[in-house]
């Protein structure tokens, strides 16, 4: 059983707020990360996968077929976009935390994308928002 | 004479639009990054200062003067915000480039700010958008 | 359940030297660390809380209440001194382990200074002492 | 019960390629890495150890032991080869999956060169291919 | 005149070995390097390329044309290989210090790759061949 | 005409403190920095060397020879101590300032045990205090 991981990065932007809350509310909530303009960040995400060596090629995963998957499903999605323009956050805040979860849960449903891995599992997925911050979820919980 | 090089660093989005092409224009210019959302960077911007080393304080510059001028001018200006929205930008395109001259001329309007350093000049701003690329201006053409 | 982690940085000198050691002893154990005047380092500190995503905020916990808290309790009380004066290593060698473990108990007994982390938990401290060697605490064994 | 990990690297080349294979299929499986030439990167290893704080030193384990057995075992072995001439890798893959679990047991084997770390266990050893994969393996399995 | 730079990275491995030499000398000169398997590295290049910011874009290269420059002549023929087998080493040892200017001669021999650089000049080949030790070649002597 | 840049590191602690001023001007200039006790670093130096290539190795200067120097003159004499117990503070305070112009004056003084850069010359000394400021010296004004 070894742990292989993946990083990949993309540029988006963000703008916190909750629509149910009042706008005093989110002030304090959110601080300047309320701002109508929003800002941004380069988002570093990191995909771990769980898995036996495999003895005829000696991968745990065929980088090839997890490059894809991401490029498909979580740059193609994400980079360079406004996260709160995305169908995933239209009823949820966009922080990194909810990013990281929802990242994970696509990883997750198209892991049949990844033939490679039918033996292994997804672990991990750990998302930077910036030097000083990240995120990591393990599906524990769902 | 000794350059000494202080890192700050800021989170912002932009979206790269010049209002005096075509649509088509700006698209092919800009791809993605015209999309009307914006992206956004983890900006980190370096600032480097050239001068004698003071015989009685062993500095080139005082750090606490040197960081009061890039909170007050530059960081609480450009930190958590759409740089679309800054004045500076109201009729210039926000590209790096840009905001690099912009944060360059910024510092050396406010040298005053900085009595320490009455003998040594702003050397060169460096701006980093991501890990795999950033702009330098030394003020050369200005 | 989302990890979130938070990065600080202090700088602080150490002498390593145990008084109930033989002057060879510490010699043999330390090395070049025994000497007399110290030596020091840029420490990086990560914080790691453990909780759900609050449904109202999105977060897992308020950066500004950990901020708070690492710049009251850790920052302001490590950064720039010489840990063999601080009142934590009276009887303590200031090993990196030590200090570790240390940072770990300070955060955890403050841990009601961070309201919004009522659900959550304390996971880890993470303790760089140069960009070789790092030390982790869970709590585990005390 | 602190977790200590120090950091060491090497520069080393592979070819990725199974003679139990066909031509077609290893350029299938290995794509430009089954290149006859081969090609290389800088790989950074981490060794974990975790264990109990000794109350005499402070130290989980002896930094000065724990560098000797790096040296001897792995950097004198590994560092400025190409891994296809190993005899680990006599008949095996030189993928860094392999090259990870390898390190592992050679330091697990080599354990009893720490007298200081009679209380403690290796924890995980990660190896870093490139800045954007890495591998870790905790025995798990063994 | 700003100047702006971009990162690239490849994997390939080298032999340090001058046939001109006897064999004693070549290991005197290059030691380990000399081994007949080689060893390789993670190498970083960065291209600096100086010119005006053009009014219109806002931009001293559109970056899209650049990286199709790198990927072309660069990355697709020196990623994953061996230095030792590349046309351009056939009389040439391929050392970092080589390799840097090749790279800058290439670039600048396939300029007019680069429409939106008409104004601008190549400035500066960095090439890192591992955390510690980097070359640049500016043209200067050539 | 290439440049070669080395990078090393060492941790070491220093007081700022100048004797020629009272206690309150002291605290004045350094602020914290000035406590009794001092605090430390890792300093991380680079030594950039210009010269031609030479064309039996391929190379500006065989790093076997630097690193030779640097070992014996810069980490054998900084590495782990306070930098108020250096000759070369003695009537100099340490900021990283006037470090690094000692550092550079020492590699100037030495080149002739680098016998390989008869034909080079020292570019410059950069040293990192933190990963937030750096310095650099060329012998400017020397």
């Amino acid at each position: 059983m070894v742990h292989l991981t993946r990083r990949y990065w993309f540029s988006a932007s963000h703008r916190l707020h909750n629509p149910a809350l009042e706008a005093a509310e989110n002030t304090l909530v959110y601080g300047k990360c309320n701002n109508p303009g929003g800002h941004g960040h380069n988002y570093h995400v990191e995909i771990t996968v769980a898995g036996p060596v495999d003895a005829r090629t000696g991968m745990v995963v065929d980088l090839t077929e997890l490059d894809g998957l991401a490029e498909r499903e979580i740059l193609n999605r994400f980079d360079q976009i406004n996260l709160n323009d995305d169908q995933g956050f239209a009823s949820l805040v966009p922080t990194t935390e909810n990013l990281c979860v929802q990242i994970y849960h696509i990883v997750r449903e198209r892991w049949t994308d990844l033939p490679s891995a039918r033996n292994a599992r997804l672990e991990r997925v750990r998302l930077e928002e910036t030097s000083s911050n990240f995120f990591e979820y393990t599906g524990e919980g769902d």
